[in-house]
């Protein structure tokens, strides 16, 4: 008889979108005619970057072509031709050494986030920081692997550090934070590395939103922290960088010297156990998109993905300002194409979700001014009380849902 | 401290590609100015249809301009352009009548094929036909499930059949087969249904190869077999079909009816349990390789493809004729592009695998004929004494490969 994993038993059902759904549903059914302003999916809206979409156009007509065809990509990992110039953009933009050979490309950093599961033992210790990115609990839930949770809250800036006393074996960090717009400082990081080194634990660090740093000083790889190399390996992605929700190409950097460990105590390299489960799993990423991807890492293509990244970012400066002049208090935005605020509803009755000031502020939105935002409930036990509002839009939507806050 | 999945210390390391390319590297160190011949790789080798560059090329136009910019596919089943235009193709074309809901669109066969794992339970007992392709064998080893084999040999035309004290759980069956070119017969298929039935087994049947059956007796889809739809899922590619190897897109068939089981005895849909896998461990397909995905099931893409297909099906038989001329013994090559033969070497020395037939063969090939094969060994127990020779080839340099072997 065909067993199911019963794992899956253990995922919570998580109704946020389609909560949302059912009420934006109910709204326009009463207000056929109200125009509403979309703030809450963490997609972008702008289109690819004229030297992508010219890279891809390339990359397809050598599909045409037996001469210049690409079948299958036999690497495991991804052209050389889009790692090398990974590799060049960490060195001159980031500031981090990389080897291409330590860059394993993937149609997308949400499946290197749930895959590289299948390479760590079931009886790992899992550390996640709430609110989270529902990927990574998720795909622990489906593996069975205990998860421990500590909290970002506004205690700590959304911006939570090791609890000594938690023994975990695999740790996820997100930086700068979905859903919370938060980053780390240097320091933190760096104390986040010596934690992990202390407990031979591997940072699972994803950094899908590194493009939106503005500051130097923040770190935009957690190889710029001493370190990391032993530890950590690092998820990223162009969906926010470059637009490539909807084109599909991420990538993740396994360092040659992190090792993963038997219960004997032998050890084997991260590095090789991936590309044995990508080798099986895996056929690698569309040709003309691995075209489009590397024409991202160019000049022109850098300063055309910068000039998108400041028309989110313009986005974002209208919010926090409405925000700031408003009092609420908020994270994010800064770093991020996300803002995280305190829902400005007062009272919080903890328990009944449908009362929670997520959920309220989402109905006062919704009903009042017409905006569609993401309840912060949706994202874990400190996500209540808190809201998602994104940059992902046009400034002239933005300006107009802030007009509308401000009444 | 960050354990490893113990499972991959059970994996055999295959040598096989490494094998033939030190044989190869070393003969071309002997034989600078030699033309070799290239028969063993499983990859086409001809462009991609017209009618697929030019829906690519839209498809990456409409990706650079806002109106019709497509960001991430949030139905995690593909779109429905998509799923429509091949729930009309195994209707009119395949003769099985599938919902576009039953279609899951995924990056490739491989991953689907690997990735199903993750919905089922450890406990379940894995039964493969030997030879067999790797990926079934290798992915179920990761998961640390039993696996059991049953042979594919001369005897039964490499095409095995169920062996009733066996109590199997999840079924691997691949037909048109990889590496054998076999293929069941409806009577063979429904047998398999029976079986599976029986145990409450799913059946995870690889169609990759469809495309190249040529006789309409022999079915193209297990949905075309009754009561296939309460045991079985298919996983479809059009990296063969239609030259999409190395452009990425494959999509998997879970009936409606199809339950997976709890030990105590409740059931769950197997589509409910991999969209909830999909929508956890992946974010869909590239939208212009959708695009081009949907072109091959329009009547000008089925021509074109069909083209190529008997492109490849005329270099099979130019070997097909060779080998009955020689009075080699072969299955394949006529509803597939593989040729599986016998080895025509004579003596088999069990236990050394270097001085097998297969490898045996494989020098003879390489060092008289100047012709890379691949050596069945490669694919399990069953393959040894046999070689898998490919269609995917120019005409040229098919009939020059057969010149040299018929001497």
């Amino acid at each position: 008889m065909a067993l199911l994993n019963e794992n899956f038993l253990n995922l919570k059902q998580n109704y946020l979108f389609i909560d949302i759904a059912k009420r934006v549903a109910a709204f326009r059914e009463k207000n056929p005619d109200t125009t509403l302003i979309r703030m809450g999916i963490g997609d972008v809206t702008r289109p690819l970057a004229p030297a992508v979409v010219a890279a891809m156009h390339k990359g397809v007509d050598e599909q045409s072509v037996a001469e210049t065809f690409h079948g299958y990509d036999d690497s495991g990992r991804g052209y050389p031709f889009l790692r090398d110039a990974i590799a060049e953009y960490f060195k001159s933009s980031i500031g981090a050494e990389i080897d291409a050979d330590e860059i394993f490309i993937s149609d997308g950093a949400k499946s290197d986030c749930g895959n590289l599961g299948d390479i760590f033992s079931a009886a790992n210790t899992v550390l996640l920081t709430d609110p989270v990115y529902p990927v990574y609990f998720d795909s622990n839930v489906m593996a069975g692997r205990q998860i421990r949770v500590i909290y970002s809250n506004e205690g700590n800036g959304f911006a939570a550090m090791p609890d000594e006393s938690i023994k975990a074996d695999i740790i996820y960090l997100c930086s700068p934070n979905n859903p919370t717009g938060s980053v780390y400082t240097k320091e933190q990081l760096a104390e986040w590395v010596r934690y992990a080194l202390k407990n031979n634990a591997v940072i699972v660090y994803d950094a899908a939103y590194e493009a939106f740093v503005s500051d130097p000083e923040i770190p935009r790889s957690i190889f710029t922290i001493e370190g990391a190399r032993e530890c950590a390996v690092e998820i990223c992605s162009l969906s926010k960088t470059a637009g490539f929700t909807g084109t599909r190409l991420g990538y993740t950097i396994i360092p040659k010297e992190l090792k993963l460990f038997t219960k004997g105590g032998e050890s084997d390299r991260l590095a090789r156990l991936w590309l044995r489960r990508q080798g099986t799993k895996f056929n690698g990423v569309s040709y003309p998109v691995q075209c489009g991807a590397a024409a991202v890492f160019t000049p022109e293509g850098q300063r055309q993905i910068k000039e998108t990244i400041a028309y989110y970012m313009n986005n974002a400066r209208v919010i926090t300002d409405t925000l700031t002049k408003l009092n609420i208090t908020f994270t994010g935005g800064v770093h991020s194409p996300y803002i995280w605020l305190k829902c400005p509803t007062g009272d919080r009755s903890a328990g009944d979700r449908s009362k929670s000031d997520s959920w309220k502020y989402f109905d006062k939105l919704l009903n009042e001014y017409n905006i569609v935002g993401t309840p912060g409930a949706g994202f874990g036990k400190n996500g209540e009380g808190w809201f998602r509002l994104t940059a992902f839009n046009t400034p002239q939507n933005t300006e107009e849902a802030m007009r509308r806050i401000s009444g």
